[in-house]
């Protein structure tokens, strides 16, 4: 049964106290010992995509709303969606606020939308970076990680509401975009298997939603557009995607209005490795004591 | 004019690219640079905090809705909350979403509240972990920092939507609250002054919601119950508040139903630092390049 092994890990991971119970399904606390963990892998991706000379910036959780309103986010992972509502009213509506909740009852009546909403990935905020005017030759590279969060409650662990996420992204044209594909491939297998973890690259699709969502994957699936490092943590028959490369052909070029150095539009592509579900393998695959891992795996981790 | 010195400071800050205009006003993004200011800041933090013995804990920036309900923070502060919502329909309610954002309209009416809110402070999440059974003799002591949300949209710099906050967080008895409070007013200014910062610490209070909230806010006051550690950073006249001496008395014990060792209610209190103000105060102070800044600051931020 897929949900046991999901529970077994699960109990595993709140027993040894690496993870905490965060009071919601999906939504957990870290220890110590497993930031150690995040910030080994993270250190770890940082040196491994160190020759693209990328630009690293940071963003936090939360990113514009007309950011998502303008991709295709809502369109294709509506029921992944965080879109963060807040209170502008007054004292009298603050009492019906405070009647609602004593109640018990849904307070989103009196809340109206706020300018942002939670970030579903890390790129996002990278492309419009990207507008002032055509790219250099070469395209540019962006290194780029933090908080993601996807409305997905589930019991098994490796899909929490909130997780960390490290890309390395290149906007430019359509062969750089190839190019930064294959060679994250390759850099990201040999980071990954650096680790000891058993991986498997496959194509795989994103989890579009409803009718029209099942064209959009097969298509995707179709061209390849999506690789997926995948390797068991709670299944061995379902492996888990702990990273993946992405082309999102002129998908962002178009949305954004960027031009490539030739004036076409850009087309652009991304590395991601989901941080918190490769702790997760780390910890399925050489035990729940990070002390006891092999030592290359140690001085990869913490050199 | 207060908002020119706002205005000056801020453009200096993007000018220089430390920051980045994240595309809503108090949002952005954060260069390399400027990411090494805050994790030297909060590797000194963890450093001043270390003979605490405080249990280092990690969480998302969502917590549980719940979490917010059961404290009062939908009665003290409604106007800061970000609710998160999300969409639970089908195929048909989807055609509505997406006619309702491309017609440029509000799309809240078809979402639902998720079981999550963005966390407003650090050390929310830490008080349920307190619940099982009395506390040990000495209480309990938590190292707890991450990202923050409160939704007041300002043109100055330092009143971001989304900001680092890293506590330090006592739960047990009134004199232990007490001697945590006293012992990190000290700890806290020596830091802060090693930093080269000049820190008055004053009385203050929280931005209470409306007309009660006026009332409690005085005898927040009163009873001096919060200091801040405050600087100048966009006015001289208006120093802005960096970090924090908290005490909760029960407010959490009661909330969470947490007792102290001898079974009465517990007290807690909290040192909370602005990790993003302390930047910005040590950008304000010693310049935009950190290479530049003084040898023994730079020794203690990065030793």
């Amino acid at each position: 049964m897929a949900d046991d092994s999901f529970g077994t890990f699960r109990r595993e991971l709140l027993d040894s106290g690496l993870v905490l119970d965060a009071g919601v399904e999906g939504l957990y606390g870290r220890s110590l010992a497993y930031e150690e963990i995040i910030s080994g892998i993270m250190g770890l991706t940082t040196r491994t995509g160190a020759d693209d000379g990328a630009m690293s910036v940071h963003f936090p959780p939360v990113i514009p709303r007309w950011l998502l309103e303008k991709t295709d986010y809502l369109k294709s992972f509506p029921d992944l969606t965080g879109s963060v509502h807040t209170f502008r009213g007054d004292d009298k509506l603050h009492a019906r606020l405070l009647a609602l909740v004593d109640g018990g009852h849904d307070w989103v009546e009196v809340l109206e939308p706020a300018d942002v909403v939670l970030r579903p990935a890390a790129c996002h905020p990278v492309y419009p970076l990207c507008t002032d005017g055509p790219l250099p030759d070469g395209g540019r590279r962006f290194e780029v990680h933090g908080w993601c969060f996807r409305h997905e409650p589930s019991a098994d662990p490796a899909r929490m509401l909130a997780f960390r996420m490290h890309e390395f992204v290149y906007v430019g044209d359509p062969d750089g975009a190839t190019a930064h594909r294959d060679a994250w491939v390759k850099r990201g297998t040999a980071m990954l298997e650096g680790l000891g973890l058993e991986v498997d690259v496959v194509v795989a699709n994103d989890p579009f939603f409803g009718r029209v969502g099942r064209v959009l994957a097969a298509n995707q699936r179709e061209e390849a557009l999506k690789l997926e490092f995948v390797t068991p943590i709670t299944s061995t028959e379902s492996p888990t995607a702990i990273a993946s490369v992405n082309r999102h052909q002129d998908h962002f070029g178009v949305t954004f209005g960027i031009s490539s150095a030739d004036g076409g539009v850009a087309h652009s592509a991304c590395f991601a490795v989901g941080v918190d579900r490769t702790a997760l393998a780390l910890l399925k695959r050489h035990g729940l004591d990070p002390s006891g891992w092999p030592a290359d795996v140690r001085a990869r981790l913490w050199p």
